[in-house]
């Protein structure tokens, strides 16, 4: 038997990714299919068996040489006992997924929250490669996060660490009510949803904009305007920027980490987010916990979900 | 030879105290002297030496049975180098304080900052005993932070993890700038230095209070003038709570500590800052993460710092 590979599967709410990783965490080959999760939680366990022993017999591997298999779930999961607690786009309840998945496969099983996953992915071989320290915005429907320590993804003492998203930087005055009842959270502001919601106040209070399809506004939108000089996207990019690196700027202070990774759709705005980010992040932050920290988009896209995954085998 | 005692050294600017304590933590034994500052280096570390030589002299320990000496500083320390890189108070610059204690005492010396070593002291003994995952807060001059994970001092990449003080939280309309350098930290508002201002401030621009010495306001004076009914006073105890408690959401929402330990000076203030503290806290935080979780007064009062530093020995 030679080296050994890691298996990581990404489970979403209508598709299951899966993949190989060596050692370094480089990833060798990817597979997927629906997850199917209408017809219940047997069928979604069987494509997960399905297709990660489709994609060790497609490859120069044999099941030996599997290390064992990590997964990445959206939804609240309690990792010591490797459950997922609550998952609403896949329809799971109190799932024992590792017990069901080690009974299928013979093999180690780690699971853990898509956020948390996304930061080990990351961490283990994407922007934070090398890096013993650091932490991990996603920024999409929500404001996702997760922290590295000595390589390792932090849990805390319920297993809820790294909720950036639920910090409350935006002031009383200004704040709207967030998905979690409280008030001002990052997330209200900086995910594709707040961005969105701005977009739409503005167009609706009837301000001087290119941005018009009340309907139909995407994040991607907004930036593309704020780029081609639209002043009022600007304003609504410069605020989701402000709040989220109000909050990176808290983060810094506790956790003194390497390295800020951000990634998910939102980050893709590039410069135009990253810039006024790094300016607002130095305004807030004393001088020595500004040396040698850095803000880097994110390297691995929408892979970072399986690749993290993997990395739960070795890094958990 | 029997049992181990490890020595802690709390060196400040004007006194050093030494201290035994036992495996568990528990402070058997305290002695200590004048520091001797402005006789320089040498005569500081001969004043430790002799301190820590006479309490073990005295104790029904045998040299043999010391394990080490932990020290803490009032200043930024390289704890890997063992260098104490700047204490203004105690005028040093550059003092590699480890090599010249392990040489006098043939021990084994760890070293840290007093913020960090409270932290552990309260931990390891005081009101996270027991507790792998807690947070400290030091109110007083200043607004110092640790972190505990596993039972240990989290340091971070350049040793500056729990920077509370320095977390940006108060909105820029209200904000003052800190000695760091920005506008808006916690210390601005949430230490005794930050109280007695708000204090002035109210008296010189004539609001109606009871406050009245204008050069000689004591934080204790403002919760004291708090609890009889002064308004205004109220008023600057419950700003300090606050932005006290919204940082300690923050922290919350990114290390999901299981208790916030609060001691320092100001920490004396009791029921009249901790209610405030927990009801705010309780308002920005989602209720997941505030399950489980305890605010609680620091027990150790002035010994934590030694008990800290003696508790380098084990938990670094």
């Amino acid at each position: 038997m030679s080296e050994m590979i890691y298996v990581g599967v990404d489970l979403g709410g209508t598709a299951i990714k899966v993949g190989i990783c060596d050692r370094e965490g480089r990833l060798l080959h990817t597979y997927g299919g629906p997850t199917e999760s209408d017809k219940g939680v047997h069928v979604v366990i069987d494509n997960i068996e399905k297709y990660v022993r489709h994609i060790v017999e497609q490859s120069p591997y044999s099941w030996d040489q599997v290390a064992g298999v990590g997964a990445g779930v959206a939804g609240f999961t309690n990792v010591r006992e490797g459950i997922i607690v609550l998952a609403p786009n896949i329809g799971f309840q109190d799932v024992p997924i590792r017990e069901l998945l080690e009974s299928r496969f013979a093999k180690p099983v780690k699971i853990d929250n898509d956020a948390n996953v996304a930061a080990l992915g990351e961490a283990w071989s994407g922007a934070g490669r090398g890096i013993e320290n650091c932490v991990c915005y996603t920024l999409g429907t929500g404001v996702g996060g997760g922290i590295i320590i000595n390589g390792k993804i932090y849990q805390g003492f319920s297993g809820m660490a790294g909720e950036f998203g639920h910090m409350a930087v935006v002031p009383d005055l200004e704040a709207i009510q967030c998905g979690c009842g409280k008030m001002g959270c990052v997330e209200t502001v900086s995910s594709a949803t707040g961005i969105i919601r701005m977009a739409k106040d503005a167009v609706e209070r009837g301000d001087r904009t290119t941005l018009s399809t009340v309907d139909n506004i995407a994040a991607k939108e907004v930036f593309d305007a704020a780029k081609a000089g639209d002043e009022v996207a600007a304003r609504i990019v410069n605020r989701a920027a402000f709040y989220l690196a109000k909050s990176m700027a808290a983060v810094g202070a506790v956790l003194n980490p390497e390295v800020f990774i951000v990634g998910g759709g939102v980050s893709n705005a590039g410069d135009i987010l990253f810039n006024e980010v790094r300016e607002v992040y130095a305004k807030y932050t004393p001088e020595p916990l500004q040396r040698g920290v850095s803000i880097l988009p994110a390297q691995l896209g929408n892979d970072a979900g399986i690749v993290g995954a993997a990395g739960l085998l070795l890094r958990s």
